[in-house]
Parts: structure tokens; sequence; C-alpha cells
């Protein structure tokens, strides 16, 4: 990958004099950028292009170039590609469409084109692509118009998207904003070098601080997995941007790419379980990306500090941190006292009000900032200043007073938000602060940093995906209810005690070994609805009750589905009463086997409140998983019913998704339905349950 | 209030010749900044200020001015009203601080000051304000230092803010966003001119268009709807901040202001039924007053069309529409295939996609609208460019294609987002179009130019408020539940038959009147909650359960609530099964009586899940109050259960809120739980309800 990125010579094939060509674009801005390798064009019809000696093709090269830029129509690119490989190019960026993002025949020759470079020993980007950037090392192999009078500085941002107009517009948004580039990649039609492999390289990148990624669907789940746990391990946060949310969106995104895209809630969930943070806006992408890069820290607890000189704004950045989970707590006694006797009129409880009076008693906030950060024990804070900023004198002192409080409490993020004049606001950044107009907006940035200390943090927790002992295999065909549920037990999921009765009499023999109330069943293969069909009767509580009901419901599945295979009657205990949760695996195209949770009732139905996770994972990301869907509270002690024993949930739903990774693709679906949570320290039980196998491979 | 924001002349009391100084700045601003009435310094120390001539004292001027600015400390300020009165002053900006905001004391020393303004036929503003400003007419009657050195333009947004130091940020910010300003007023304490006059005196200024308000707490719930509906009446958009959402924030809120701070959801809700667009950041509150300015249009239905060079922002547009309730509708296909033929790969569904290829072809842009409008029934456009509005030639010719379009098909909003240089953006926005650089902000802005058009709409909608017939007066004391339904059913509210009985035996001779099943309860005005105490007995068959059942309610509450008067049982019919909702009336100290509506069970007790409206309103608002809660869907038909008859909820709804209404301040709170929905055309009965009157006047 490194001849890619950082390569020592690049040949562009498909040169062109003119430099506003696609051919001629990387030609000039390798040339007039200052690329300090050589640039060798190809064309056979010229000796020269555009003041540098061009050669017929890539075997008269008098080297053979680390990387080639590829600015061909398809089926030449494909020779050109077959060329390079035979001259030793180790990677090329191809321009060319026409590939597997028209037709079948365009995916066939791009299927060869890769063949042949994975026997020749490259790397390919693109094709359909705007190309690649390396700022760092002046190297512009691309021919996106936004970079043709505009440079973005060298800095620590690096960009991976999908899309090369949402590639572009980034690095002009990024250059807009005063951040610095560092590695810029459009994937295209990802043939090779896909949108995992550029953040994997990117996450490898010592010049690389902030990941920006634009993604339209992911193909292969493992590699993208990999990537992301692969930066997170390098303490890099990925800011993504993932569209097609919305119903439209997701059919106008499955126009505009190839890409299957699987369902956006298990993206959603994949993203926050893998500690990327996705962003809804290009403004709270740019955000967070800036308030990642430069010399910012994490923030290391949820402890909020607001400082103000508008109370209204304190309220309204106040509202905002509770949006996004932060807490702005009261600041204990002793420091609001100390508060008020520097200004007697100042708001102390935390936002902190320094009101106007800052303007005439300017050591007011690192007074305040010192109270805050040291009798506070607050692990961030933003000042709120209004147009104070605006004023160059007033800016200089808050400045120094905020890097002498950064010198005393290293580790602590401050966000300065005022409205600023550049200069102003360029001094704050140059000494290492991060500058935001808006108060929300500094907020939401505040709160991705506390995100992403999170999400590094649960790196270095333990929490073991649960081992399973050895398992029987999936039944091809059609899997009963009780099979169903003695493959869960397998996996050391708790359900209901029952057995199978072949008639009504053998029911009520064995409901008088379990004891009663007992719950019957019909037990048929065809049947997933059961009560549907009348096909089940609950809290029986004599042997003659038993024969009776049993007796019913054989009539009517007869009845009602006469051709269904009936296997007998499953008798079960009643479980005790208890919370119903909804547990399910299901096989995402993006990322294969999902859990899904959610609770029993109009919740799910109604609402559609469940949460997803990527399988495998540990009892504790269940828990994250438990705790992010809305009627949470339900699972606390609530209206006098008790606490729920959520730690046998979160065992359930990791041995589930044990269960489930375990099986992969072999796998369609599982619905547990309900999963009966009793009170804290009584488990949770499966009542029912059906798995349906995917059937035999069709490969 | 002419006087004030209009003046021919102002005297500053406590002018000083020191224009930093809160007596010198306004003589400064006013002098400098170009107003053109006279300007009376007043100052008993010296005949001249800042080279004007000064006055010793108010009576000594030679013409009563229209108005006075007071720049005294607080007891100074009292006599210089009662002076200006005498002169015949018809107004006055109070700056001083020490009356309301600080204790007791200066509450009184306020109240006696209003008092003095009244009787002379004074209007004030403030005190403890940062005063106002008209543009127009170059009034700087204020002491903020943001007008010291820049000045917004003279335009059509009006800003009202009961914070200064808030009120002084906008209007800096509507000046760095190019915005103009109209009339800018900040109201401190409120003593006589209030929030709500200000926007009152706004939404009658021919030269404002639209309003920014910034509001803590409502103290005059009439003027506050007056002036909001006032200000819908004659189509000017209310942008509005009220911060003090959160729980960390609405206590902020409170040590931050006097007013006492209503629910922030009836807040919310009370905005949605005044039209009122509520901004949740400085961001939106600008982008969606940009959005309003000028000579935008709205947007006059639901069809959103999206125009692009980038497939990956289209699909976030997308996303963000259907966030804020627009549709993306798929182009017919006639106009597809018209689009298809101007560029074969376009995306042509809508979101349109034209790609890069626009950069060759600028008409494009204008045929794809003019399809989009003539043959796509669209009612806006957001047209998003990417960084092509960088480029100055490509942004001439886009710009006169779409003023082409805006002749064609006027009153269809058109906003124009991309990057651009300032100058390619003012020569949009000369040219009346709206620019911005984000594209899910330029969603947000279309939908509300969307929002504000419905609003207006809704004015000519017929919805009239339920007329009751003469009703009881409410009781002094407790009312028993037969009590209650019953005063409900003289509003018109449905309720299930029942009658009292003093006996079991009694109870069993009502039931065989009434028809099996009945439902028992004990009455008690002591007993709120029956169940709680086993107070209930559902679905009883017969004349021997009745008895039995009534005799262990009996019981049961002589052993638990010994000393709860008794009245009897209460013997309901059992009302056929339906939904059940849960309707409530409770007076907010900001708004007064407020209905309330959920669903019963988990989803008002463990999500919230409820709506909110000011008393009293009509069917057609009860149904937008129904709309608005996430488990709307359950009043569909949903999952084997039939659509519920919403008319007979939206009338007891709107009945409720009448009775509300008519009862006012008399009125605690009304707790109709269940209200039992039927199926369409079955009617909704009240099953049980508590009314607790206000008991008897504090005054």
């Amino acid at each position: 990958m490194d001849a890619i990125f950082a390569p020592r010579s690049v040949a562009v094939i498909g040169a062109s004099s003119d430099p506003k060509r696609i051919g001629g674009r990387p030609v000039d801005f390798l040339k007039r950028h200052g690329f300090a390798g050589s640039i060798l064009p190809i064309n056979p019809k010229s000796a020269e292009v555009q003041g540098l000696t061009a050669y017929p093709s890539i075997s008269d090269v008098p080297e053979a170039p680390d990387m080639a830029v590829i600015a061909l129509p398809a089926p030449m690119a494909v020779k050109a590609v077959e060329d390079c490989a035979a001259r030793g190019v180790r990677g090329a960026v191809i321009f060319s469409s026409g590939f597997s993002e028209v037709n079948d025949e365009g995916a066939a020759l791009q299927a060869r084109m890769v063949d042949i470079a994975r026997e020749g020993g490259m790397r390919l980007v693109g094709p359909n692509c705007l190309g690649i950037a390396n700022v760092r090392h002046n190297l512009y192999a691309t021919f996106t118009p936004g970079v043709e009078k505009h440079l973005p500085r060298s800095g620590d941002v690096s960009i991976v998207s999908q899309s090369g107009a949402f590639g572009s517009y980034c690095m002009s948004l990024v250059r807009m904003r005063g951040m610095g580039v560092n590695i810029w990649a459009t994937t295209g039609n990802s043939c090779d070098v896909d949108f995992a492999d550029a953040v994997a390289y990117c996450a490898q990148d010592e010049h690389t601080r902030v990941i920006m990624g634009y993604l339209e669907g992911a193909t292969d789940r493992d590699r993208l997995v990999e990537a992301l746990e692969l930066a997170r391990a390098n303490s890099k946060p990925v800011v993504m941007m993932k569209v097609g949310r919305s119903a439209v969106g997701a059919e106008a995104a499955q126009s505009h790419t190839a890409s299957l895209a699987g369902s956006d809630a298990v993206y959603d969930a994949a993203f926050r379980q893998y500690g990327v943070y996705r962003a809804r806006s290009v403004d709270e992408m740019f955000d967070v990306t800036y308030a990642c890069s430069g010399s910012s820290t994490l923030m290391q607890g949820d402890r909020l500090g607001l400082v103000t000189v508008s109370g209204g704004v304190g309220v309204l950045m106040a509202d905002e941190a509770e949006d996004w989970g932060l807490e702005v707590p009261a600041l204990p006694d002793h420091a609001q006292k100390k508060l008020k006797e520097v200004l007697p009129f100042a708001g102390v409880r935390n936002p902190v009000d320094v009101t106007a009076q800052l303007v005439n008693q300017i050591d007011l906030l690192e007074t305040n900032m010192d109270v805050l950060f040291g009798d506070g024990d607050i692990d961030g804070a933003i000042i709120f200043m209004s147009t104070v900023g605006l004023v160059a004198d007033l800016n200089e002192a808050i400045r120094t007073g905020l890097e002498r409080i950064r010198d005393k409490y290293p580790g602590r993020p401050m966000l300065f938000c005022s409205l600023t004049e550049p200069e102003g606001r360029a001094a704050y950044e140059r000494s290492g602060f991060i500058v935001f107009e808006e108060a929300t907006r500094a907020v939401r940035a505040m709160a991705a940093l506390r995100y992403f200390a999170s999400s590094f943090e649960r790196l270095r927790e333990s929490d073991p995906i649960p081992e399973l002992p050895s398992l029987s295999p999936l039944p091809d065909g059609m899997v009963n209810e009780i099979e169903a549920k003695a493959l869960l037990a397998e996996a050391g999921i708790g359900i209901v005690r029952e057995t199978l009765a072949k008639t009504p009499e053998d029911a009520a023999t064995a409901a008088e070994d379990m004891g009663y109330p007992v719950v019957l069943k019909i037990a048929s293969p065809d049947i997933l609805h059961k009560s549907d069909i009348g096909g089940v009767a609950l809290n029986l509580r004599s042997a003659e009750e038993v024969r009776s009901a049993g007796a019913r419901i054989l009539q009517l599945a007869s009845e009602k589905m006469p051709d269904a295979r009936i296997e007998g009657l499953v008798v079960a205990e009643q479980a005790a009463p208890g919370l119903e949760a909804i547990l399910g695996v299901a096989q995402d195209p993006a990322f294969g086997p999902v859990v899904m949770f959610g609770l029993g009732g109009v919740l799910v139905e109604a609402l559609g409140d469940v949460s997803f996770r990527v399988a495998p994972f540990g009892p504790a990301e269940a828990r994250r998983m438990i705790d992010e869907i809305r009627g949470r509270k339900l699972l606390d002690e609530f209206r006098g019913t008790p606490k729920r024993d959520i730690d046998a949930l979160a065992n359930a739903l990791a041995r589930l998704s044990a269960y489930a990774a375990h099986h992969g693709a072999a796998l369609e679906s599982i619905d547990v339905n309900p999963l009966i949570v009793g009170a804290e320290g009584e488990s949770a039980v499966a009542a029912d349950a059906v798995i349906i196998p995917a059937g035999p491979n069709p490969d």
C-alpha cells in the first residue's frame, strides 16, 4: 500500500498535454504542487507531456515506478494493468469508468483486471474513482478540480470516501475550515483496495490522528471490523458519514451504488460497537473531526463544566449536554462559595455565569476555571464568550489565562466558543485550542471527545465472548420448538422445562410428573404462529384440564392447518411471571449474523424499540445493548414490579451471539419470543423459540 | 410604543461625557450612528455632553422628548420616571439594575415605578435591560458594546430577547451572517413592555418580515398567545429560542430568571399550536430566520425536490428530509424519462444526480429544474452544488438559470447549497436566493418554510372549539368518581353507564337492571388509587358474583383505609374492550389549563409518550395532538386490532379542553384514565375520572 500512498515515482498512463483533461490533471498537479519523486507520463503519441519526458508505454520507462495512475478507457485500462504488472509496478490508481458500476460485462472486465493484478502482486485503487492524495508528499494522483487552485495544508486528518464527489467536497471543506490533511483516498468501485483497506492504512499511519470516512455500503464485514478495531487500538478516532437511514434515502443509496446496503439500524449499532462516531450531518462530521485533530484531549469522564457570559446560553448548552449524555453537575458547595466570593452576582452552580463583568475583570475566567477543575472535579469545560472573542485585547488575556489552566490541569479538554475574527481564532488554534462559534455545536463536539474516550477505554475492559461447549450441528430442515430450545440450552441459554407428548393422555401424565400449572402447545414444524390457530393453552391446573385442552388443540390444528405435520403436544412448565423480552438473530447483508433485543408487547411492535449488535459479543456489550432501548426503565424496579435479572438477560444475549457466530451463514434466523426475565437473581428462560437454518448451501 | 421604537427625540438621563460609560454609550451611539431626531443629554453637572447641549433635568428641556433613556441607579431612576411623566415624555428605556431581579425591596421599587408610569401614560422598557434599537432610524438606545464598532445593516429581521446578553449576541450574529435588522428589543425585568408586547409591536411593524425571539419564561399567557397569533395573522414567522428543556437546564434557567418557567413540554406544544418555530440551537435559529428573510417564499406542499452533483449528499438530504416530515417523492416516469434523455447516466428518481457532468454542461441544471417543477409536481427544491459554487463563471451561469426557473415557477422556494466565496454568495443573495453551505441545514431550513406555510394555512381552517351547554358549577371539595364522570358527561364526553349502590345487595340489584358483565368499584372521595387496595372487581357476571365481590371490596377498604369516607359501591357496565387512552388537564404556570393525551400502559408510564395543548382547542387541533405521540399507530388497524374511533377521541379531547378553559384557574386537575376508545364508529367512553377543584380561592 505504501507503493500507492507514498510512492517514490509515479507513472501517468494516458497522460495528456492538456492540464484540464482527466489524463492531464494528475501530471499538472504532481508537477505544479511539488511532488518530489519522478513523474513519468506515458503517451504513445508524444515524447513530451507538459514539459516532462513522456514514454510510449510503461515497458519503455527506464526504471519501474512504484505506482501508476491509469486514465484510459476501461478495456485499455485492463491492458495497462497487465503491462504494469509485467514491468513490476506495485500499485495503480484507476480513474476509468465502464466497469462493475455499468453492467455485468463491466463487472467481468473488472474481475479480470483484479486477477491480473493479484497474480502480478499489484494493488489497485478504483476503478471509477477520483484518485488519492498524500498531502505531506505533495502527491495528487487525482483529477479532482478541488486541488486545482487551492491545496489543503499538510495535517493530521485523513479522508477515506467511497464516493469521489463526497471525497472532493470533504477535502475542500477541511481546507476551508483550516484543518490539515494527510491521506485522501476515494475508492470508487473498490475492486481491490476498498474502504476497509484504506481505513486500515490510515489507522497505521503515524501522521494520521483522525480518520473521516464516507461509506455507502460495506461488502466485507470481517475486514471492515478489523480496520475499525485497528483504528481503535491505535487510538485514532473514526468519524463516519453513512447515508441512507431513511426509506427514500436507502432506496436512493442503492440506486447510487452497487453495494448491497445493510439495514441502517445495524450500521448504527455496529458503529457504536466498534467505537466509530457516526455523524448525521456534514457540520457534525467536521466539528467532531476538528475537535479530535491537532493537540486536542479526549474527555475522560462525563462531568462537563460550562462557563458563560450569558446565563441563557449556559442553559442552552446544559440542555444539549443532556441530549448527548453528558452530566452538568452542580459544583460542590465550597466551590460555589469560592466563586461567589470572586463575583457575588455570578451564577455559580454550573453553568457558571461570569456575566458581562468579565469584560471589566478579565482574570475572572481563569479564577473560575481554576475552581471548576480544582474543586469541582470537572472533566472538561466549554467557555462561551459570546461576542467577547471579537475584541483583540480581551482575547489575548483570555487565551493566556486558559493556557495556564491547561498547564495546571492537563488532560481536560477546554473548548472555546465565541464569535471571533479570523486572526483571533487563529491565535487560539495555534495555541492548541479548539474554537467554535456555536454553543450547541461545541457541546456536541465535547460529547464526541467523551465518546471516543469511552470507546478507547472499552478496549481495556475484559468482556470475553462466552465459550460454548461442543454444539450439536444445525438440523438440515425445519426445527421444531422443543429441538430449538434444546439447541439453545446447549448454548447455555435458560429454557423452561418441557417435554413432547404424543397424545392428550400422555400430556396429562407428563404434566403430573412436572407439577402444575403447565402450558400446552401444538408441536408442529409447520405451525410457527401457534396461538393464531388456538394452538396454545396456558395455566392448566389438573390432568383433566390438560386432557381436554390437548384434545381441543389437536382438533383445531387438524381443522385449521390440515396439511401440517403434527408431532404431538408440548407440555411445559408455566414460567413464573416475568418481563417478556424478544431476542433475535438475523443475517445482515453487510454484517452477517446480528443479534436483536427488545421488550415484548407494544414497545417492539408499535415503536420498533429494539437494539442490535454484530455477533459475537460479551455480556458487557450486551448490557450496553440493553441500555439502548427506550423502554429500558421497565427492567428496573418500576411501578410495583421488581428489578429484573439483567445479568441473566445479558448473559443470554451474549450466548445467543456466540451461538449465532458459531453457525455463521448456516443460520437464517432465530427468534426467542418470549424470553421471560425474572426478578433479579431469578434468571431468564426462553418460553418459545424458532430456529430456521439457512438450508442447503446454494454454492 | 412608537414613542419608544420610533421616537423623534430622545433624552438620555444620566448622560456621561465618557462614551465608554453606560450613560455615555447611548449618547455616543445616537450621535455617531446618525440618529436624525434630537438627542437631549440630561446631566445636572454639565452644560455639554459629548459636544451636545446638556440640560440639568428633564424639566429643563425646551420640548418634551418622545422617549427617555434612563441610566441612573435604581432609586434615582424612579424619580426620573416621575419627572418624565410630569414633563409629558411618553416612553422610557431603563438600563438600571437593582429592581425585581435583586430582592423584594427592588420589586417594590419597580412596582412603584410602574404605577407612576401608568398614571402618567408612559410605557417603560426594562429595567435591568440592555435597551432597544431601531436600525432603520439609526436609533440605538442601548449600551451594548455590540454596536460600538459594527452596525447591522437595516433589514427585515426583528429581535426580541428577554436576555440582554443573548440579544446582543443575536444582533452581532445577524450582522455577521449578512442579514439586516429592523427592531431590536431586550426586555430585562419586563416591568411594563414585556416580551409579548415587543413581539406584538414587531408583528404589526411593516418593515419586519421575521421575528426572532428569546424567551426565558412567560408570565402572561393571554398576551403572549395574542402576540403570537397576531404575528401569525400577519404572516410573520416567529423563530423562538426557549432554553431549559433538560432537567439541569430548567433548574439553571430558574436560577437565572425570576420568571416561573412552565413545563418545557408545554412550551413546546404551545409553540407548535400557535405556529411558532422553536429552534434547538443558535445555528438553527439563524438558518430558519435567514430562510424566512428577504424575498423568500414559503413552501406550499410537502414535496421536496433534490438536485445534486453528489449522489451521496442527495441521500443525506433525503434522510434529513424524512426526519423533518418532508416527502422526497420519486418523479413520475415521464419526468424521469425526460431527465435520462438529457443525461443518460444521471440519477433521475429524486434525488436527481446531475453528476460532475454539470461542470461541462452547465444548462443541465436549468433543464432539470424545469422538469422537476414542470413535470414532477414538486413544491420546493434544494440545489446542492458541492464545490461548484467556488467557481465564478459557473456560478454566474447557474444563478441566471435559476432566476429563469424562478420566474417561470413562482412561489416555489429554491435553496442553493454550495461552498462559495463571499462574492459569489452575495450575488445569489442580491438576486434573492438563500444560500447554505451545509446540506442538512438547507433541508432543515426548507422544512421551516413548510412549517410556516402549514401554520399560516391553519388560520384558514375552521376548527371551532366545542360549545358546551350550561355546566354545573365545580363542587367546593372533593368530587367522587360518579360526580366526576357526570360533570364530564355534561361537557359531552362519553362515560360508561353507572350507578352508586350503598350495599352489596343494592349493587346486585343495580347490576340486574344494567345487565352483565359489570364492574364494581369502591366509592370514596378519599381513595384515588382504587385498585391498589383491591377496590375494583372486573367482569362480574351474576348477582352472586356482585354480592360477594362487593362485600370483599368494602371489607378491604375498611381494613386498608379505615379513615376513608365510604359512600358505597359504583356499579358500572363493563365497557367493550378498546384501546385505553389517558386524558388529563393540569394547570401550567405559564399557560394555565393545558390538556394532556397519551395511550395507557407502558407508553405513558415508561416512555412518557404524551402530547400537550393549551386549552381550549377544536377537534382538528386535537387530531394533531393525537398524531404527535410516538405510539400513534396503535390507533390504526394494528396486528389484528381494529382502527379506533379517532373522531370520538379528538372530540373528547376538544370538549375536555373547552371544559378546562371554562373553569380556568378554579380547576386544579382532571384525570380521565382510562378513556376507552372503541373501534371506528363505536365512540369513546371514560371508565374512570378524577376531578380536583383548585379549592377555595386564596385571594
